[in-house]
């Protein structure tokens, strides 16, 4: 195994899950191994604190004349649960057929770390770069980047560059290159439903009092419509329809209903039947349940009305759809089919707005360029359904665009049990990383 | 501390939770305590092993002439959690201002020990009782008395009896002596919705596939209409009127809504809205949902559409309702709303049938008259909202009709966080025991 190779296994084994406190121990160590790599590059580097989880900078020595470039990413990673669908530990990496096997290999760890080991290779081997290179890897990107935004206000002067570049989004299939031009937006919530003081028998009580599952789910099943659209009153006021060149460049796309069927294995596709597959996904804003509990969920029979239950929900959103205004909508929503009998607590979370670029602009161009020249291939120009909310904090805070050029396949399963990353993709993105600083520096 | 009383805290601090095979050993082993208990008493005893939890029955020496009581009862619990609402652990037993609390010291094991102790003390005083008495408790009531059925059907002969008497009821008020002559029955039920074939990021498939949460929620909230009746088709075709008698009799009863907002610390009664609390609860069937879970449920948020999710559900059913009829046409409902792209398996679990016996029969009598002495003052007659059915079982194999002679108080949290049972209650069991076998020999 080489070093960049055996490095990327030893940055997976950090349990850096931002969310959960109970890993912040390893989110701080994660990123004092980073720090370490970037001074052994021979770049400066700094480890800033923020009120969360810790970000990471690194520079060359910057000249003047040349184009800045900020390279972002982050070495946090979500949850690993159910853990039992995990075919070997997801902190003990392993490369099965030329696969690697860990949570976060390909968001983000294995993605930030090519370009990281790009610019290793090419000051090894040139002294320099051809560009002033800021690299700024953060530990929060999966709880909505909460202190990022801050830190960029406070960084202003010493961050300000000419164009972001990113490596978090996906390639539309194997070899395939791919830059994402548009991204939804994210809006989350929580809503707590509570009834009696205390867990009742359902016989002593029942008939008498809400059932706060039963209140719950009746005012979840109000979020959509019998078509499956989101039946909040305003929900689409602000969505945009797609530029008819969108709509037929997709329909070319290396992507299909079967494909898409055999990558989440459900029985069969739904959603907005006016619609494609990829437009839903793409450019059609979702209301997602992401979780729900209460009562008894052990094993057996407990017959309780339980004292309360609770629903995780989040919002994806689509050009220009306002993360804040589309909350409020919900909450007024929720508040508002809310029954007598319980009470109704509704928890607004992290959210981000959706991001559109010009893939036809000089650094659009440029990153097309560098991505044929790896892949030997025609660029696929396509927009994802997942949120990376800080490229619209650096639009806003340091007036730059983001380049999105995923290395992640379809079948990554980021986010999910046996989250995986190519050693192929891993070396693509070493190659890449060289060749965009190479274009963008013209 | 007197020996009924100790004895009723070494009986208290037996786990002996029938539901989670994780506490069989616990229940096995305080069966052996109740059969050394029968044992010491000088009656004979035997622990019979069924395909579940043992059956223990205890006998005196019967003699031609006499009239045969049976007294059943259970030793087994419900489970704890939330545990974290415990005051103090659920099987170390305390006693505070002369109220013990403990998991089971009102359901069963406090009431069922009264009559064994009323018993042990007559034998004791009189060397002898004035009836054939057969003590029959089993370790299965809290999981539907799987396989007590078979037990009675394999010993009708050695269980023959005139009349059954139950202690696992309640007192409409304290100090206010009831035989309660209804029960409603139950039947349960479990769903669960499967969708991907794992948990998928919702930026990257969301609005393509179907949430199983969305899914299982939608098809929850069919279950009742807006009113508060449960709405699936023919579920209530055998509900059976309440006599005139019974509505006046109730209406007179010390329970008010007042009353039952402060037992349940709920902000306000729902329901039906033509029926009285006490009718909603003691003559109308309900559809409640136990439990439910599906997707995240940590802290923070993680954006996955979760690849399956589930609820538990329970109906409470009253005469002339038919647990199997009812728990077939929920399936059927539940098949016909379930929608496309998930998969809904629905599994049925167990139930019991509604009773109702006459209050002025002979037995109804005696047990009234027994009650008056005991208490002092006039006798309330209730039915009860929850479910004992093994007494349908008793009326079928044993051909007797069973004395509900209830001796929990309406704040005694069965099944919840800190069950408790008065002292003062216990030591009346014990008189109402020799009572009621008196009134019964005449």
């Amino acid at each position: 195994m080489d070093a960049p190779l055996s490095e990327l296994l030893e940055f997976l084994r950090y349990p850096s899950i931002s969310t959960d406190p109970a890993y912040a121990g390893s989110v701080a160590e994660c990123a004092q191994w980073l720090y370490k790599k970037f001074l052994s590059m021979g770049l400066s580097a700094t480890v800033h604190p923020t009120a969360g989880h810790p970000v990471v900078v690194a520079r060359n020595a910057h000249r003047a004349g040349l184009r800045t470039v900020l390279i972002y990413g982050h070495y946090d990673v979500q949850p690993v649960d159910p853990l039992d669908l995990w075919t070997t530990p997801p902190f003990e990496p392993r490369i099965e057929n030329e696969i690697i096997f860990a949570r976060g290999a390909t968001d983000n760890k294995g993605q930030i770390l090519s370009h990281i080991q790009g610019v290793a290779e090419m000051l090894r081997r040139e002294g320099e770069l051809p560009v002033n290179l800021i690299f700024l890897v953060e530990g929060e990107e999966e709880i909505g980047s909460r202190n990022l935004g801050k830190f960029l206000q406070d960084n202003r002067e010493a961050l300000h560059c000419d164009v972001i570049a990113v490596s978090d989004t996906g390639m539309i299939g194997p070899g395939i290159p791919t830059l994402t031009y548009g991204l939804r937006g994210i809006a989350c919530l929580e809503i707590k439903v509570t009834g009696p003081a205390m867990d009742l028998h359902s016989g002593i009580y029942g008939g008498a009092v809400a059932n706060p599952i039963t209140v719950l789910a009746r005012m979840l099943a109000t979020l959509h419509d019998e078509n499956g659209h989101v039946a909040v009153d305003g929900f689409y006021d602000e969505v945009n329809s797609l530029e008819p060149w969108e709509k037929e460049v997709w329909a070319k796309l290396p992507m299909n209903d079967a494909e898409l069927i055999k990558l989440t294995g459900v029985p069969e596709l739904t959603g907005e039947a006016e619609f494609t597959a990829l437009e839903r996904i793409w450019s059609r804003p979702t209301a997602e349940l992401n979780g729900i509990g209460g009562g008894y969920q052990g094993e057996g029979s407990k017959t309780v009305i339980p004292r309360e239950a609770f629903a995780k929900l989040s919002f994806r959103l689509v050009p220009d759809q306002n993360p804040q205004t589309i909350l409020n909508r919900v909450k007024t929503h929720f508040e508002k089919v809310a029954p007598r009998g319980v009470r109704v607590e509704i928890t607004l979370g992290h959210s981000g707005a959706p991001y559109l670029m010009n893939p036809g602009s000089s650094h659009g161009m440029a990153a097309r360029r560098a991505l044929q020249t790896v892949f030997g291939s025609d660029v696929a120009l396509i927009r994802e359904g997942g949120a990376i909310p800080i490229v619209n904090t650096f639009r806003e805070m340091l007036g730059a665009e983001t380049l999105l050029l995923g290395l992640a396949l379809p079948d990554c399963r980021a986010h999910s049990p046996n989250e995986n990353f190519p050693v192929e993709n891993y070396r693509a993105g070493i190659r890449l990383n060289q060749a965009l600083l190479r274009e963008l520096a013209l």
